[in-house]
């Protein structure tokens, strides 16, 4: 697919010098506008049109400077860089192009900031959810599919086309959410992917997930474009629900727009004949790993309609920075997941985090890095390990305990089985510099439905999200996991992505509602929403502390607290009924002598001895 | 147990003070004796009999200072604090201890210390063999038993009983590991162990191991006694061969000579009932941990008949680093392998291996930690994790690398599974300060012997020998294992502890010998030979880097290198013939055309694409 799609991009960037001949003109400015009073002064226009990089440029308008014009090895680009003073004023600046006798007039918007919240961030304070938007709710059925689009089919029936989701029919679930106890919404990318739908060799590659971008200054018209995109973030900031956004920096879709005529080779990893990244993490903080492996790892692309970009061209890096500030500010965006995390250019993470934390100190950044140890883990986000490269992220997915917590529930006790795998994973905190800044979750958008994993059964349902929702780190969950949505991948990654029932014109089930959910669906629904709004409502399971004790007899006894407030989360994963006698846990106990059963309220008035029936865990909060 | 052997202890401790009226004497001073000319100009002797703490103690040594004489609890026990000015002689310390009319003199040696050498340290450029003496080999029939011991037996016939083997035995072989590759030999520890022989509830307590100390400043008389491990040692070095000595701080034999009258209460971890340690290590570096769950992992018992030292009382403390420095200067002990590493109070460590390494700066310092990780294992060495505790320990075991290296030959390639395991824990290293200080091994007195574990295939079996002897740290293998002993540890550990034929009287068989071993049996030690040999002759093993490449289809691939050469491993570990296509190991290889077969001294005249059969490792020296 490279030799098809790639070389012929090339072909014309190395074509398009004879044409200079042609008047000069512009067609497109990225960023599409900016703002004044920005902490950082410094921004690169990136121009593109026919011979735009062959024009002279001027500007003048009070407190921005036009430093430098860079042009490249494509003359249909030009990059401008701009110095922002404290003192501009918002307004429409004017550039003036000369080449010969042409002379044009590019306007460009400086925009005052408004005081909408932005990049508020998320914390262990917050309740994650993850959603697919095309999967999730249709709000505006004229938006399912464009004719003039790469792909321009609309099809529920099919799995790999476009189901028609979007960002108004998200945003008419803003209570239904809320009410479960969700403080934040993640969307899987709303950017546009003008991407076609193609058949690999019998595999189905389409781009409905919206990992695939082909414009970074357009939400998807699917989603509804942005302006639906800047409404739904106003209203889930209203009902009190944070935006995380999906950032992908090390790919875009081989459709965009600037690999049609790339402004430079270097603009993208070139390699001699196609070459996928091996997807290993290890050469990169393996002391002995060999560059060559790294390369790969790194340089290599993530499939072959995703061309891998180089961030370690500084026109590439700058674009992808001021991009992701833009989307805060124009969106309201307040956290950002970072899509295959370890497949970046490292210094350009660090680069990126700092330009985002400069403009928004309390964003939070969690980058999906998945990886079978804590080691590998650390590595990508702030850690105390002496690695030669120090990562600033301030969060990642924790895929540890992600595998963990399903480990514990999939296997028997046993020495090092059972619930000792999330016992153990905890144990190994030492290596971040706050394990509470981590992003905890059971299933997403690639994995296995949760409920299949762990065999539909549903005592262990309740026990995962017990662990889910109140050990340490801010906890996600994967859109439908708490209506018992269910598969494996098998047949494809559209099995574990099927639209929420209900959210679609037509449907016959509505599960956002209790009457069209089934009694077992309800007591799912309930046992969340019960869980998400004690968490929600009580800072211990924020900012409390977690103590764990050994498991013991396929127990499994932690404990959140601070100086207020302790509650007792008990697990019992054996088959039989236990009698936990809670005399070595005094050091979290002592002084108390009752509790509330936070799932039931009831009241347990004896704490010497706990009775836990099989396959259980229970929430006390100690009096 | 505990209840019969340590409470009498107690009670003799708290009955001592009515008996005051006899007068004192003294039958022991510990350390026996002593050095001028040490680092440390202090020394605590520890003084027992009879009202020998009521004494009061005067000295009159030019150089020498008495500088404090400590009465404890136990009216029985004397500590003086030496100071030993480097000016003082080599020569007998007379100490008057006067009480009323009494007057005594207690003699003690000074001695000058000699040239021989000592605290050599192993490294990367040895080849460590671990021997049980009472199972390797006996010189000495007269000292098999003696009946004043608390186990009065020896009978080859009972796997729980002595055997008789002994370091007259072990000398006698160390022309077999000498012409083996070994360049240094750690013996189980060769301590007094006057030790019952006791049934607890069906498994056999015995001490033939040597765990459990019972006076440290005695080898035990079956082993030969002091006179014989000094000579051990002695021809030892005349053959090029280092001695790791096991040391064991944790705890002692519940018949050592100090707990039949405990200087006080607090020389043990006492506990209100009996409390075994948990054998967990995971609430030591967990910052999640219950401190409860930390005392008992550190202060319970490891068994009932090893009572478990409290090393954070100076004056055990100060025994037991007396003792390890007496132990290097009075047998000239090379290095330490310290018995289980995680259980001792680590602040102690860290006093106790400073100590040694002031001393003896070039010693190695291995202890064992038996984790499932990495980062657990670098807590207990010199590592790159910023814990709130830091080891200065050297070394450690490499349990993480010696799971992985039989996980890798036991599971399947997959993703991450097979030879990944290998590839995977290495790649880990960045944990540690110095990853090739690690010792490394396939098996040893505690687990199930090697080649059964690989399910008795001999490919397997030369694939993981390769590995152990090509890749980072300090190898070490376990007795037997180059003549294919076998067995789990079913039913009993003596079962992976047999003695090794031809160490014994009347033996039929002698597999010392080329002639008394099977094909099959010197296919394995010609093996070992050839390996251990060019290791030991090259330096490029030793210090040389490590580069690992990514493991494919099966294949494994690494290169030592320095300067000088370039020495590739290659492993297919796949059960088909492979023709390995060279060119992504362009880093280490480009320059090279040719290679010599290290294992066939066959020339491989083509390095580009290169054949390796199923199942197995080359070992080429790039040319």
């Amino acid at each position: 697919m490279l030799k098809r799609l790639l070389l012929p991009a090339l072909c014309t960037l190395l074509m398009s010098l004879p044409v200079l001949a042609q008047p000069a003109s512009i067609q497109r400015v990225n960023p599409t506008h900016w703002w004044t009073g920005m902490k950082n002064p410094n921004l690169q226009l990136m121009i593109y049109g026919p011979n735009a990089g062959s024009l002279t440029y001027t500007l003048s308008y009070p407190g921005v400077r036009l430093a430098k014009t860079h042009t490249v090895e494509n003359p249909n680009y030009a990059f401008l860089d701009l110095v922002i003073s404290p003192s501009a004023k918002p307004g429409t600046l004017r550039f003036t192009g000369k080449r010969g006798s042409q002379t044009l007039t590019q306007t460009f918007e400086l925009k005052a900031r408004d005081n909408s919240p932005k990049g508020q961030g998320v914390s262990a304070a917050d309740f994650i959810y993850l959603a697919m938007p095309d999967r999730f709710a249709n709000g505006d059925e004229s938006n399912d599919k464009f004719a003039d689009m790469a792909d321009p089919n609309a099809d529920r029936n099919n799995p790999f086309y476009r189901h028609g989701g979007d960002l108004a029919g998200a945003g008419e679930r803003l209570n239904y959410l809320k009410d479960l106890g969700v403080t934040a919404i993640w969307f899987t990318p709303v950017l546009e992917n003008n991407q076609p739908l193609t058949n690999e060799g019998g595999n189905m590659r389409s781009a409905y997930h919206g990992y695939g971008f082909t414009d970074h200054y357009a939400v998807d018209r699917r989603m509804g474009g942005n302006a639906a995109y800047k409404e739904f973030v106003r209203k889930a900031h209203a009902a009190g629900i944070k935006v995380v956004q999906d950032a992908v920096y090390n790919h875009c879709g081989i459709n965009h727009w600037f690999l049609k005529d790339m402004p430079m080779k270097s603009w993208l990893h070139q390699w001699p004949t196609y070459t996928n990244t091996s997807y290993k993490y290890q050469p990169i903080t393996d002391p002995h790993g060999a560059e060559s492996d790294r390369r790969v790892t790194l340089d290599g692309w993530f499939v072959p309609f995703l061309p891998d970009l180089n961030q370690s061209n500084p026109f590439v890096s700058n674009f992808l920075i001021q991009h992701a500030i833009w989307s805060v500010e124009e969106f309201g965006v307040d956290a950002w997941r970072v899509d295959t995390y370890m497949y970046n250019d490292q210094p350009f993470m660090n680069r990126c985090n700092a330009a985002l934390l400069e403009q928004y100190p309390a964003i939070h950044i969690f980058g999906e890095s998945w990886v079978n140890n804590v080691v590998d883990q650390a590595y990508y986000t702030r850690n105390k390990i002496d690695f030669p490269f120090k990562s600033n992220q301030p969060g990642a997915l924790d895929f540890v305990v992600y595998q963990a917590m399903l480990d514990a529930l999939k296997t028997n006790f046993s020495w090092d089985d059972g619930v000792n795998k999330f016992y153990q994973a905890l144990a190994q905190d030492a290596v971040y510099a706050d394990p509470n800044k981590l992003v905890t979750f059971l299933d997403n958008h690639d994995t296995d439905r949760y409920l299949s994993v762990i065999g539909e059964d549903f005592d262990k349902y309740k026990i995962g999200m017990t662990w889910l929702l109140t050990t340490r780190g801010i906890p996600s969950m994967y859109y439908g996991t708490e209506i018992l949505m269910k598969n494996f991948k098998n047949p494809s990654d559209a099995e574990v992505r099927r639209d929420f029932p209900g959210g679609f014109p037509g449907d016959k089930e509505n599960k956002f509602e209790a009457a069209g959910r089934t009694d077992r669906e309800n007591d799912a629904h309930l046992f969340v929403r019960k869980l998400a709004t004690y968490r929600r409502d009580n800072p211990v399971m924020h900012t409390g502390k977690l103590m764990q004790f050994l498991p013991q007899d396929g127990t499994y006894v932690y404990f959140r607290y601070d100086g207020k407030k302790t509650v007792m989360v008990a697990t019992n994963t054996s088959d039989k009924e236990i009698s936990l006698d809670t005399a070595r846990f005094a050091e979290r106990m002592s002084g108390y002598t009752s509790a509330r059963n936070v799932l039931t309220d009831a009241t347990v008035s004896d704490l010497k001895l706990i009775k836990l029936p099989a396959k259980t865990a229970v929430v006390l909060e100690l009096r």
